[in-house]
């Protein structure tokens, strides 16, 4: 949405995947509005893959030793192909796919709604980035529409089946694992762990979440369809992005300590139909992404290359990442130009969430349209 | 553990990956003592792979005619080797891995120890298959050792990082899935996706779950290893063991009502260090395996080949199927020989789970050893 051109320079040069009609998918970089054919302009068949993860298990030297190449071979012409003709595909095979829980604001927000009366935060809020599974075969490309779901819901107060009445969104940051641990050990640094970014849409069906989520967590409610953005952001493109996180009170045990500046500061933005409802900063997210890979793997669980870990809701300074919290769970609809609003999503409706860092970095965008329940 | 070679004939033949000493695995059947090398008895390269997953997503017609060929071919003793010879593999390449909850007793039980007080089943219980998402990196073969996972517990009502003191077992069935679903789509019938049955030990570290699982369900307590059996037993083995499930009220909603008679009669059975401490029985699991597939894909969520969903703990009759049950959390150790007692696990503890039909069809059995903490 504009202006993408301009981001998209030699400073960015983000991974996808793409193919052109007839030929096999195959990773490339995108520069300007063109993608760079990888396995044709550096001549490495580890980019004539469907997918990145194979280049991403090299890592960091081998991401380094890549993107150097890439910068100069960019700016040449060679190997360019127009974005216009080209089909993106989902970038990463997903292994596991984790989401936390992030926000101070968002987890604060949830708790007010979904259990009024109670303290909104639970005892372990913020002594842990609280985190659960979800599932990793329905996470989705960008564009890939998205069927409203149906389930059992609450209707004055049964349970009753048909489609989601509170569909919604989740805005999120996603932080994708190129090198593997084994199994017993914990991650080493963030950034000998993770390959790169992308933006995340959690989509959720609030009725159905908040009826079947006592006691394992989500399930049904989010299972559906998690859209990720096509395009993967390497940490090194994010150098100039990089902050301290939020202070953190009670001090987090030894393990969670941050051992270098992991926030990131940039602003989400997300629109419904095209008109903008919310941008809100990543930067002040209470948990960051070095604090949730090491509390993911302290137990000894194992990493694999395309691993996807989410932030969970980005929600802060009042600008919230969820309808559901932007309405008050329905109950103070959005307003949308023509007289129209919103509470939870309609059928037909696109949602598009992007992201910019404060250097004007573009992390692409995050795109989905809701499709009526069948 | 005893009388294998007399329970594992032609009415059974369970599939698993194996391999010889410097050969790539592929896939075999259980005969006896031996094991079936399938791709030298029936010349299908589908068998020559490292997973069952190639052969499981043929489909019902392939896996039927694939079991009456090696009906012919297992008696005859060619391309036989024993078992005391090969490694056993991981089966099969694990997609999503989806934990139910369904077992009236079991949930019972855990609701009265986690939230004394409280009504212990949440009112959404009766009404659906409450489950979650694991890990799928962590699901492990069978004699893989666990390692005692480290992680924050409450001590003295203080989070405190160490090793879990809590360390539990939780005896399942497995079902794993052969034949996947495309995003949008209801599964079809149980047994047109279901390729066969697999043991799981789903280990649980009960201090760190307790303190982690709110509200967003079980995570770091259950990630770092699940075991499953080296052997699927396929479905087509299990029809003298098929049974109508227990009576259910209120009565599940249209999409959850048994077509056919999916409840299992078989008995689990758990020794520690090779004592026997509980046998609990699968017949009167409330929500039967066909509701779980049923439930799990009513969202549109598509199913994937190697896909792997697990019953939850089966505790019924007063068979209890976690020692977090067996003991009352650690309240009332249970007693073994030499006047040992057990409230969880300790360092070097031998877990052994193995089930028998009714008919006295072995389905193998799931161990694994305690390994300390690092």
């Amino acid at each position: 949405m504009g202006g993408a051109g301009v981001t998209f320079g030699v400073e960015n040069l983000p991974y996808g995947v793409f193919s052109l009609p007839g030929q096999s998918p195959r990773v490339g970089v995108r520069i300007g509005d063109d993608v760079l054919d990888l396995a044709a302009a550096l001549g490495d068949e580890v980019f004539a893959m469907p997918y990145l993860n194979p280049f991403m298990a090299l890592g960091r030297t081998a991401w380094r030793e890549a993107r150097e190449r890439v910068k100069e071979a960019a700016p040449t012409g060679g190997h360019r192909v127009p974005l216009d003709q080209v089909t993106l595909h989902l970038p990463i095979e997903v292994a596991d796919y984790v989401d936390f829980y992030a926000s101070l604001e968002h987890a604060t927000n949830v708790g007010l709604m979904f259990r009024p009366g109670e303290e909104p935060l639970k005892p372990n809020w913020r002594h842990l980035p609280v985190g659960y599974h979800g599932r990793a075969g329905t996470v989705v490309v960008s564009g890939t529409p998205v069927r409203r779901p149906c389930g059992q819901r609450l209707v004055n107060g049964r349970p009753e089946f048909g489609p989601s009445l509170k569909l919604d969104v989740e805005a999120e940051m996603g932080f994708v694992v190129g090198v593997p641990t084994a199994l017993g050990e914990r991650a080493g640094a963030f950034e000998d762990h993770v390959f790169g970014v992308t933006l995340v849409n959690d989509w959720s069906a609030r009725d159905i979440q908040s009826w079947e989520y006592v006691p394992l967590g989500p399930f049904l409610g989010k299972s559906f369809a998690t859209s990720i953005s096509p395009w993967i952001t390497p940490l090194e493109a994010l150098e100039e992005a990089r902050v301290d996180g939020p202070a953190q009170d009670p001090v987090p045990l030894p393990y969670l300590r941050r051992a270098a500046p992991w926030a990131l500061d940039l602003t989400l933005a997300i629109e419904v139909d095209g008109e903008p409802v919310s941008a809100p900063p990543y930067r002040e997210m209470y948990w960051t992404p070095d604090q949730m890979l090491a509390h993911l793997t302290v137990n000894g669980a194992s990493l694999r290359t395309g691993d996807l870990f989410a932030s969970g809701t980005v929600s802060g300074g009042g600008q919230r990442g969820s309808l559901l919290e932007l309405t008050w769970n329905g109950a103070e609809p959005i307003k949308l130009s023509g007289g129209q609003t919103r509470t939870f999503l309609e059928d037909g409706d696109i949602v598009t969430i992007s992201a910019v860092t404060r250097g004007g970095l573009s992390l692409g965008e995050v795109s989905g349209q809701i499709l009526p329940a069948t």
